[in-house]
């Protein structure tokens, strides 16, 4: 097997002992003599396989008993129409930081009009910093934050302190450092970064917060309907939820959240220290406001039609998912808890071979 | 591994090749260095990867150009407020012939009130029957059917006549015949039984019937946005998806739908035959509208005090999913164009050996 480094922005790397563990239940899950995928969604062996899912998430963020977790399809997309449907009755407040931040807007706008407005934004700067000073209206329903943006490299790093109840897509930095989740009323996003492969969708949910809107809410857009079936109102998406299953085992088995925590500010600590000391790259973030999952950087000045000549040399030492999104440019290491600290020496290297060659 | 007959309703057996395809694409994806459930959805592979699935779609059902194809999550429950919200502004009708079909109606009703309408129904007699001779309102938007009841048994086995746009959910009998495309308007279903696992949900869908309704439709469920982006408006359920297209190739291997019809064929009458034959059981579909998928009976009169008592003789035989739904009881058993013909031989067996007992 080619030897690569992977910094895919997600889909990503994951733990080798959770693709082992799914290779292993599609062979013959728990002895069976079928496949995890061939086995009915109704049978013991899948709903311990639910509640074993659950409990870990209860366990790694120390969820409390008054909050629900539900485990989807449709992305974090699709969660940026339930939010309003749920919770939206007079007023909702967004805090715009990003492309998903901007989105997650427009869809409370394109279903509920001015009721959704936007406190405050980054848009002035292409995103590159998280505002602050901005309040927070004390009558909207919710306030709805983006806590890591995966394109800009940017990531707010301490739970907010919110009047109403606070709402965070937090796709790309959950499990990555500890939260406190009773500052939440809801944490949602798509598994595909820290939690698992595409497919699934994980919700947490202050279930006192339900119930109170007045508008017709869909019955697959209601999150009581997952909740009082254990997301198992229908056929729940079984693959993805299992290997989230192993990727949190494996979070657990090396030392849970906190240990993620150290091991991700150790690497992030390593690229960043590379980018700020080599002549020939800067970062593009604010600098307290970087994101310990998405590392963004571009060409430095003088070094601007050196681009596509790193970008080769990079693929050339076995890098892979390094270009950044098209509205930043440049290059963006995506460092999730499963990639190895080895990917990152094996960046910071790369930089420093490259940067000896001019 | 233990011998096992599988005969799941869904998520059910799946092609052996299938498995495999999906085991070595998790070890190493093409060659690539990396599992199919790390890369990226954006790369080279995965576009392949897309556009093979739906070309392998267009290929088996010899779907026109103007029919669009969609795989999005959610499953059919999903679809079921999904339609009403793309095609419904005045009228749509519905048919009732079991559980799935009585959600689907019960969904736009939530949604569009009297718009929705009830053409027929078979709940007079438990669903045990496919309703006839109603009359479609050539004034509806569509008319939406269930082709295959799974819970009941019965299946709609011609493809209907409808003065207005036919929407059929075919969650249970896709690919187990052939169907002429052209005679609907919208084809969806879970991808679960006879097309791949669990976590992907397929939608055909004839274009020129969208953006015809005058209300909000909110982004993630209005079809025009994957269809837009081929499916890939957001992170798509990768792996769902690969193993999807890997069910798609046995089924063109072995023949294409004609030749899954051919055996289905005959699968269903070696399993109805004994029914019929052997005096301690009876079938509760109606005998015309039997479902070539999901074959359901139960203890004939004088017996039945004796289905437990076969339910652990089939248990011991190695049969597996034969419980019949709570609403029907006795036993069902699900033959899904997967499930080879020695299971159902070994079930017509075990039926033949539980008779000589009494």
């Amino acid at each position: 097997m080619k030897t690569v480094y992977n910094f895919n922005a997600g889909p990503c790397v994951l733990p080798k002992s959770a693709i082992e563990a799914g290779i292993e239940a599609l062979k013959d899950y728990k002895g069976c003599g079928m496949s995890v995928i061939e086995i009915s969604h109704r049978s013991k062996e899948w709903d311990a396989a639910m509640a074993e899912c659950e409990a870990l998430w209860r366990e790694l963020l120390n969820i409390p008993e008054e909050y629900k977790i539900i485990f989807v399809g449709g992305g974090a997309s699709t969660q940026f129409m339930m939010i309003p449907f749920n919770l939206l009755e007079s007023k909702a407040a967004y805090l715009e930081t990003g492309v998903w931040a901007k989105k997650a807007f427009a869809e409370a706008k394109l279903n509920f009009g001015d009721k959704a407005v936007k406190v405050a934004s980054s848009a002035d700067k292409n995103f590159t910093y998280i505002p602050k000073g901005y309040e927070i209206p004390a009558d909207a329903d919710y306030f709805h934050i983006t806590t890591n943006n995966t394109i800009y490299g940017t990531e707010i790093h301490k739970d907010i302190d919110s009047p109403v109840p606070l709402v965070a897509d937090m796709s790309s930095d959950i499990m990555s450092r500890p939260v406190d989740v009773t500052k939440y009323g809801i944490i949602y996003g798509g598994a595909q970064k820290n939690v698992g492969p595409a497919g699934v969708t994980f919700v947490i949910v202050r279930e006192d917060l339900l119930g109170k809107v007045s508008h017709v809410i869909p019955t697959m857009v209601d999150y009581r309907t997952q909740i009082k079936e254990k997301s198992m109102f229908n056929t729940p998406p079984v693959f993805p939820i299992l290997i989230m299953s192993e990727t949190l085992k494996w979070v657990k088995a090396n030392g849970g959240v906190e240990a993620m925590y150290q091991k991700n500010v150790k690497k992030a600590a390593l690229l960043y220290n590379e980018i700020d000391r080599n002549k020939m790259f800067i970062g593009t973030a604010e600098k307290e406001d970087r994101s310990l999952m998405n590392v963004c950087f571009v060409m430095n000045k003088g070094f601007e039609d050196k681009e596509e000549v790193f970008m080769a040399f990079a693929k050339e030492c076995g890098m892979v998912g390094i270009k950044g999104h098209r509205s930043v440019g440049g290059f963006r290491a995506s460092i999730y808890n499963a990639c190895p600290i080895e990917s990152v020496e094996a960046l910071v290297t790369c930089m420093q071979e490259f940067e000896k060659l001019y």
